[in-house]
């Protein structure tokens, strides 16, 4: 049996692993999937990533590449056999890396805000917060789509990738807050983009069912690691 | 007058707008330099950056690029007119990225973290995890220079750009805390490597005078924005 060159440690529910494994499908590249276990750190990836100590990590003939967007730029340096996913434009690459940077340092974050907050006129500040995030990436797919399918164009790109990650977390915090946000009368634009996005070939056999990963969310909730002895 | 079609909104302490202006000096792009007011925002920069509203932000034939590493990235796609800034390696452009993404997520926070740490104990932890930053620091230079004078090799490249940014204010930190960080005992590769960056020609002019940055630094302790009307 040929062992793969290419490798990606990860978990099925991360959004950060899926944004690896949907570079990697776009460019037609065969990986072996490594799963880590909740709770505990394989050699391999201590090994890999000893800064972070976190997933996704990609192995590229026994090298190690981490961090999601610097593996999606890898992969699409590397490999020519599929579409570009960053843009062929230095001005529209910019525009999409401001963004997909724009959702890690603030987006996302304010999404697992709205979980945590405290209170209520916390929580609605959260959600506000939120929802104003959501209305700052409709906007930019309006602009950045110019009427076609895709942030990216007809193709999914980068900055799809980027956000299109975090959808199914996004269908798992609208059935446990009971609140609509990607919908067709507040984002409609969005709603449709993230239909396409998810019936993508690249995309659709990595994106976790909404159900499967309410029941992850549940069990990581009450997920405490044990002490150290 | 020809008006310059490149233009950089900045101030002449931020460590972030210097990235942008070393990036420009390598490539011997001319450009105007638009210097912000502390404790106030252009119409220009809020138009330019109203996610962020935050300097540097590069404009280019009236496009704005944002993101200190992303008008890095821009102007090293944009421009032939200088050296390449990323290296030409896709395996050492992903390695670059990690370390420059270290620096702004968790050692550019650890040096803030000293300066506002509270008490004896967490001083010294603060001090200890900076340290303990500056000690990967030196070991990724050891690796990634190859015995040449910089991380990018024989000139500066992404990441010397991206950690020497932070040089004249780590003299500052080193000249306010009464303790020495980059020496030849502790890092003795990167000391030497600092001495080689800041008289670098693209570098030497916008470094600051860690006199001038102090009494800047001085300035900044005691600045309060005034209440809003």
């Amino acid at each position: 049996m040929v062992k793969s060159d290419v490798k990606v440690l990860g978990a099925w529910p991360s959004p950060f692993v899926m944004r690896a494994r949907i570079a990697l499908n776009i460019k037609s590249v065969d990986y072996e999937f490594l799963e880590e276990t909740l709770g505990s750190k394989s050699e391999l990836l201590l090994k890999s990533n000893p800064i972070h100590k976190k997933i996704p990590v990609l192995i590229h003939q026994d090298k190690p590449v981490c961090e999601s967007l610097i593996i999606v730029h890898y992969v699409d340096e590397v490999w020519s056999s599929g579409p570009s996913i960053l843009p062929s434009d230095p001005y529209d690459r910019a525009i999409a890396r401001f963004w997909a940077a724009y959702l890690d340092e603030k987006w996302f974050p304010s999404m697992r805000g709205m979980a945590s907050a405290q209170g209520e006129e916390a929580k609605k500040a959260a959600v506000d917060q939120f929802v104003e995030g959501l209305n700052l990436m409709e906007d930019a797919y309006v602009k950045l789509s110019k009427g076609k399918p895709f942030f990216g164009g007809d193709k999914i790109g980068y900055l799809d990738i980027a956000f299109g990650c975090f959808l199914a977390w996004l269908r798992v915090t609208e059935k446990t807050s009971g609140m609509k946000f990607l919908d067709e009368a507040r984002t409609p634009h969005l709603a449709k983009w993230a239909v396409s996005f998810c019936a993508d070939p690249a995309v659709k056999d990595v994106m976790p069912e909404t159900e499967k990963l309410a029941e992850f969310a549940k069990l990581l909730a009450k997920f405490k690691p044990a002490p150290p002895k």
